[in-house]
Protein backbone atom coordinates (compact mmCIF):
# COMPACT_ATOMS: atom_id res chain seq x y z
CA UNK A 1 0.00 0.00 0.00
CA UNK A 2 1.36 3.56 -1.12
CA UNK A 3 -0.36 6.16 1.46
CA UNK A 4 -1.81 9.03 -0.79
CA UNK A 5 -2.08 12.61 -0.92
CA UNK A 6 -4.02 14.35 1.20
CA UNK A 7 -7.58 16.20 -0.91
CA UNK A 8 -8.08 19.50 0.28
CA UNK A 9 -11.94 18.97 -0.82
CA UNK A 10 -12.80 16.84 1.90
CA UNK A 11 -15.33 17.50 4.44
CA UNK A 12 -13.51 18.15 7.73
CA UNK A 13 -11.24 19.83 5.67
CA UNK A 14 -14.27 21.84 4.70
CA UNK A 15 -15.13 22.45 8.40
CA UNK A 16 -11.55 23.68 9.19
CA UNK A 17 -12.08 26.55 6.61
CA UNK A 18 -15.71 27.12 7.42
CA UNK A 19 -16.99 26.08 4.24
CA UNK A 20 -19.52 23.37 5.98
CA UNK A 21 -20.84 23.79 9.42
CA UNK A 22 -20.53 21.42 13.12
CA UNK A 23 -21.52 21.55 15.97
CA UNK A 24 -18.04 22.81 17.69
CA UNK A 25 -16.67 21.48 21.22
CA UNK A 26 -13.03 22.21 21.40
CA UNK A 27 -10.81 24.07 19.21
CA UNK A 28 -6.90 24.99 20.17
CA UNK A 29 -4.46 26.37 18.27
CA UNK A 30 -3.75 22.55 16.32
CA UNK A 31 -6.82 20.60 16.81
CA UNK A 32 -10.79 20.91 16.64
CA UNK A 33 -13.65 18.54 18.00
CA UNK A 34 -17.16 18.08 16.58
CA UNK A 35 -20.08 16.52 16.70
CA UNK A 36 -20.54 13.62 14.33
CA UNK A 37 -23.44 14.49 12.12
CA UNK A 38 -23.64 10.29 11.62
CA UNK A 39 -23.39 9.22 15.17
CA UNK A 40 -23.13 5.71 16.25
CA UNK A 41 -24.21 6.55 20.05
CA UNK A 42 -25.84 9.39 22.08
CA UNK A 43 -23.21 12.27 22.10
CA UNK A 44 -20.43 10.55 19.18
CA UNK A 45 -17.70 13.33 18.96
CA UNK A 46 -15.02 13.91 16.32
CA UNK A 47 -11.27 15.07 17.06
CA UNK A 48 -9.07 16.22 14.36
CA UNK A 49 -5.86 17.82 13.54
CA UNK A 50 -5.80 21.48 11.84
CA UNK A 51 -3.41 20.26 9.51
CA UNK A 52 -3.78 18.75 6.73
CA UNK A 53 -2.43 14.95 7.52
CA UNK A 54 -4.84 11.68 5.79
CA UNK A 55 -4.35 9.30 8.75
CA UNK A 56 -1.95 7.83 10.85
CA UNK A 57 0.28 6.25 8.45
CA UNK A 58 1.46 10.29 7.58
CA UNK A 59 0.98 12.32 10.66
CA UNK A 60 3.74 13.54 12.29
CA UNK A 61 4.21 11.84 15.48
CA UNK A 62 3.84 15.25 17.32
CA UNK A 63 0.99 16.51 15.81
CA UNK A 64 -0.59 12.98 16.76
CA UNK A 65 0.27 13.58 20.47
CA UNK A 66 -1.19 16.34 20.49
CA UNK A 67 -4.59 15.23 19.13
CA UNK A 68 -4.42 12.51 21.10
CA UNK A 69 -4.46 15.07 24.19
CA UNK A 70 -7.85 16.38 23.06
CA UNK A 71 -8.98 13.25 22.33
CA UNK A 72 -8.48 12.50 25.99
CA UNK A 73 -10.32 16.23 26.85
CA UNK A 74 -12.95 14.61 24.97
CA UNK A 75 -13.64 11.52 26.25
CA UNK A 76 -13.82 12.64 30.05
CA UNK A 77 -16.16 14.99 29.19
CA UNK A 78 -18.36 13.17 27.69
CA UNK A 79 -18.31 10.90 30.78
CA UNK A 80 -18.60 14.14 32.76
CA UNK A 81 -21.58 15.63 30.20
CA UNK A 82 -23.55 12.77 29.45
CA UNK A 83 -22.95 10.63 32.27
CA UNK A 84 -21.56 7.57 29.57
CA UNK A 85 -20.41 4.08 31.59
CA UNK A 86 -17.68 4.36 29.27
CA UNK A 87 -16.11 5.48 25.95
CA UNK A 88 -14.95 3.55 22.86
CA UNK A 89 -12.45 5.35 20.73
CA UNK A 90 -12.19 4.00 17.13
CA UNK A 91 -9.50 5.43 14.51
CA UNK A 92 -9.70 4.30 10.77
CA UNK A 93 -6.65 4.51 8.10
CA UNK A 94 -7.74 3.67 4.82
CA UNK A 95 -10.63 2.51 2.75
CA UNK A 96 -9.83 -1.31 3.90
CA UNK A 97 -9.77 0.09 7.55
CA UNK A 98 -12.81 1.78 7.52
CA UNK A 99 -11.63 5.58 6.82
CA UNK A 100 -14.21 7.34 4.35
CA UNK A 101 -13.08 11.20 5.30
CA UNK A 102 -9.36 11.31 4.64
CA UNK A 103 -8.27 13.82 7.19
CA UNK A 104 -7.08 11.99 10.37
CA UNK A 105 -9.87 12.00 13.26
CA UNK A 106 -10.55 9.84 15.86
CA UNK A 107 -13.71 9.05 16.94
CA UNK A 108 -14.98 9.51 20.51
CA UNK A 109 -18.14 7.70 21.50
CA UNK A 110 -20.10 7.44 25.18
CA UNK A 111 -20.98 4.21 25.76
CA UNK A 112 -24.11 3.34 28.16
CA UNK A 113 -24.59 0.17 30.10
CA UNK A 114 -26.45 -2.23 27.66
CA UNK A 115 -26.72 0.18 24.51
CA UNK A 116 -25.11 -1.29 21.23
CA UNK A 117 -23.41 0.27 19.11
CA UNK A 118 -25.34 1.78 16.30
CA UNK A 119 -24.68 0.52 12.93
CA UNK A 120 -23.14 2.91 10.72
CA UNK A 121 -26.33 3.71 8.27
CA UNK A 122 -25.48 7.47 6.94
CA UNK A 123 -28.73 8.25 8.61
CA UNK A 124 -28.18 12.52 10.26
CA UNK A 125 -28.87 13.37 13.58
CA UNK A 126 -31.37 15.66 14.67
CA UNK A 127 -29.30 19.51 14.51
CA UNK A 128 -31.44 20.11 17.32
CA UNK A 129 -30.13 17.26 19.83
CA UNK A 130 -26.75 17.35 18.13
CA UNK A 131 -26.51 21.34 19.36
CA UNK A 132 -27.55 20.15 22.86
CA UNK A 133 -24.90 17.16 22.90
CA UNK A 134 -22.14 19.43 21.92
CA UNK A 135 -23.61 22.75 24.68
CA UNK A 136 -23.36 19.99 27.29
CA UNK A 137 -19.39 18.34 26.37
CA UNK A 138 -18.74 22.39 25.93
CA UNK A 139 -19.79 23.31 29.50
CA UNK A 140 -18.11 20.23 30.81
CA UNK A 141 -14.66 20.99 28.77
CA UNK A 142 -14.69 24.42 29.97
CA UNK A 143 -15.16 23.53 33.78
CA UNK A 144 -12.65 21.21 33.78
CA UNK A 145 -10.43 24.43 32.64
CA UNK A 146 -11.45 26.64 35.84
CA UNK B 1 -19.34 6.78 36.52
CA UNK B 2 -16.45 6.79 38.70
CA UNK B 3 -12.95 5.12 37.13
CA UNK B 4 -12.12 2.28 39.14
CA UNK B 5 -8.70 1.46 40.68
CA UNK B 6 -6.27 -0.63 38.61
CA UNK B 7 -5.93 -4.01 39.39
CA UNK B 8 -2.13 -6.04 39.46
CA UNK B 9 -3.80 -9.19 38.23
CA UNK B 10 -4.47 -7.96 34.93
CA UNK B 11 -3.57 -10.26 32.43
CA UNK B 12 -1.63 -7.50 30.48
CA UNK B 13 0.23 -6.57 33.98
CA UNK B 14 0.93 -10.05 33.81
CA UNK B 15 2.89 -9.90 30.67
CA UNK B 16 4.43 -6.80 31.56
CA UNK B 17 5.77 -8.72 34.50
CA UNK B 18 6.80 -11.86 33.12
CA UNK B 19 4.37 -14.27 34.32
CA UNK B 20 2.37 -14.66 31.07
CA UNK B 21 4.07 -15.41 27.77
CA UNK B 22 3.54 -12.89 24.20
CA UNK B 23 4.60 -12.50 21.16
CA UNK B 24 6.75 -9.62 21.72
CA UNK B 25 6.98 -7.27 18.38
CA UNK B 26 8.06 -3.74 20.27
CA UNK B 27 9.68 -2.65 23.67
CA UNK B 28 11.10 0.93 25.32
CA UNK B 29 11.35 2.50 28.04
CA UNK B 30 7.77 2.93 28.40
CA UNK B 31 5.69 1.21 26.08
CA UNK B 32 5.04 -2.94 24.98
CA UNK B 33 3.50 -4.39 21.92
CA UNK B 34 2.42 -7.75 21.31
CA UNK B 35 0.12 -9.71 19.38
CA UNK B 36 -3.71 -10.17 20.22
CA UNK B 37 -4.12 -13.84 20.93
CA UNK B 38 -7.79 -13.80 20.13
CA UNK B 39 -7.18 -11.35 17.06
CA UNK B 40 -10.32 -9.83 15.16
CA UNK B 41 -7.58 -9.58 11.62
CA UNK B 42 -4.48 -11.15 10.83
CA UNK B 43 -1.58 -9.56 12.49
CA UNK B 44 -3.66 -7.83 15.12
CA UNK B 45 -1.34 -6.15 17.22
CA UNK B 46 -1.57 -3.92 20.92
CA UNK B 47 0.23 -1.52 21.68
CA UNK B 48 0.38 -0.63 25.95
CA UNK B 49 1.83 1.42 28.29
CA UNK B 50 4.40 -0.14 31.33
CA UNK B 51 2.93 1.98 33.67
CA UNK B 52 -0.30 0.72 36.10
CA UNK B 53 -3.13 2.93 34.33
CA UNK B 54 -6.40 1.43 33.57
CA UNK B 55 -8.11 3.41 30.58
CA UNK B 56 -7.68 6.76 28.99
CA UNK B 57 -9.92 8.13 31.67
CA UNK B 58 -6.84 7.90 34.12
CA UNK B 59 -3.63 7.94 31.86
CA UNK B 60 -1.74 10.79 32.05
CA UNK B 61 -1.60 12.98 28.90
CA UNK B 62 2.07 12.58 28.31
CA UNK B 63 1.93 8.65 28.93
CA UNK B 64 -0.85 8.58 26.23
CA UNK B 65 1.36 10.61 23.76
CA UNK B 66 4.43 8.05 24.20
CA UNK B 67 1.50 4.97 23.90
CA UNK B 68 0.20 6.61 20.59
CA UNK B 69 4.05 6.94 19.08
CA UNK B 70 4.42 3.22 19.38
CA UNK B 71 0.75 2.29 18.10
CA UNK B 72 1.85 4.39 15.27
CA UNK B 73 5.01 2.57 14.43
CA UNK B 74 3.09 -0.43 14.90
CA UNK B 75 0.62 0.74 12.70
CA UNK B 76 2.88 1.60 10.05
CA UNK B 77 4.61 -1.61 10.35
CA UNK B 78 2.49 -3.96 10.09
CA UNK B 79 1.00 -2.07 6.60
CA UNK B 80 5.08 -2.88 5.62
CA UNK B 81 5.51 -6.32 6.40
CA UNK B 82 2.14 -8.11 6.11
CA UNK B 83 1.51 -5.70 3.28
CA UNK B 84 -2.27 -4.50 4.48
CA UNK B 85 -4.68 -2.46 2.96
CA UNK B 86 -5.49 -0.19 5.79
CA UNK B 87 -5.67 -0.23 9.85
CA UNK B 88 -8.02 -0.20 12.36
CA UNK B 89 -7.30 1.29 15.72
CA UNK B 90 -9.64 0.74 18.45
CA UNK B 91 -9.10 1.63 22.11
CA UNK B 92 -12.04 0.60 24.80
CA UNK B 93 -12.45 2.43 28.07
CA UNK B 94 -14.82 0.54 30.96
CA UNK B 95 -16.90 -2.05 30.18
CA UNK B 96 -19.40 -0.22 28.79
CA UNK B 97 -16.95 0.93 26.24
CA UNK B 98 -15.93 -2.86 24.94
CA UNK B 99 -13.28 -2.74 27.70
CA UNK B 100 -12.52 -6.35 28.78
CA UNK B 101 -8.85 -6.19 30.12
CA UNK B 102 -8.35 -3.44 32.72
CA UNK B 103 -4.92 -1.63 31.40
CA UNK B 104 -4.90 0.84 28.98
CA UNK B 105 -4.35 -0.98 25.74
CA UNK B 106 -4.72 0.28 21.90
CA UNK B 107 -5.42 -2.59 19.02
CA UNK B 108 -3.78 -2.28 16.11
CA UNK B 109 -5.71 -4.07 13.02
CA UNK B 110 -4.51 -4.99 9.69
CA UNK B 111 -6.82 -4.45 6.88
CA UNK B 112 -7.49 -6.29 3.93
CA UNK B 113 -9.54 -5.10 0.95
CA UNK B 114 -13.19 -7.08 1.22
CA UNK B 115 -12.05 -8.79 4.35
CA UNK B 116 -14.37 -7.80 7.39
CA UNK B 117 -13.35 -7.99 11.25
CA UNK B 118 -14.10 -11.16 12.45
CA UNK B 119 -16.10 -11.60 15.74
CA UNK B 120 -14.39 -11.21 18.73
CA UNK B 121 -15.12 -15.12 19.63
CA UNK B 122 -12.97 -15.89 22.85
CA UNK B 123 -11.23 -18.24 19.92
CA UNK B 124 -7.47 -17.95 20.47
CA UNK B 125 -4.98 -18.29 17.32
CA UNK B 126 -2.53 -20.47 16.68
CA UNK B 127 0.58 -20.02 18.43
CA UNK B 128 2.86 -20.95 15.26
CA UNK B 129 0.76 -18.36 12.61
CA UNK B 130 1.33 -15.17 15.83
CA UNK B 131 4.98 -16.38 15.94
CA UNK B 132 5.16 -15.89 12.40
CA UNK B 133 3.13 -12.85 12.19
CA UNK B 134 5.60 -10.89 15.01
CA UNK B 135 8.56 -12.01 13.47
CA UNK B 136 7.48 -9.74 10.48
CA UNK B 137 6.10 -7.04 12.37
CA UNK B 138 9.45 -7.04 14.30
CA UNK B 139 11.89 -6.72 11.09
CA UNK B 140 9.87 -4.18 9.74
CA UNK B 141 10.02 -2.05 13.12
CA UNK B 142 13.72 -2.84 12.98
CA UNK B 143 14.23 -2.23 9.53
CA UNK B 144 12.22 1.58 9.86
CA UNK B 145 15.11 2.23 12.73
CA UNK B 146 17.88 1.05 10.29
Amino acid sequence: MTTMAYDEANPFAKILRGELPAHKIYEDDETFAFMDIMPRGDGHCLAIPKRPVRNILDVDPDSLAVLMRTVQKVARAVVEALGADGVTVQQFNEQAGGQEVFHLHVHIIPRFDGVALRPHTGEMADEAVLAEQARKIRAALEASRA
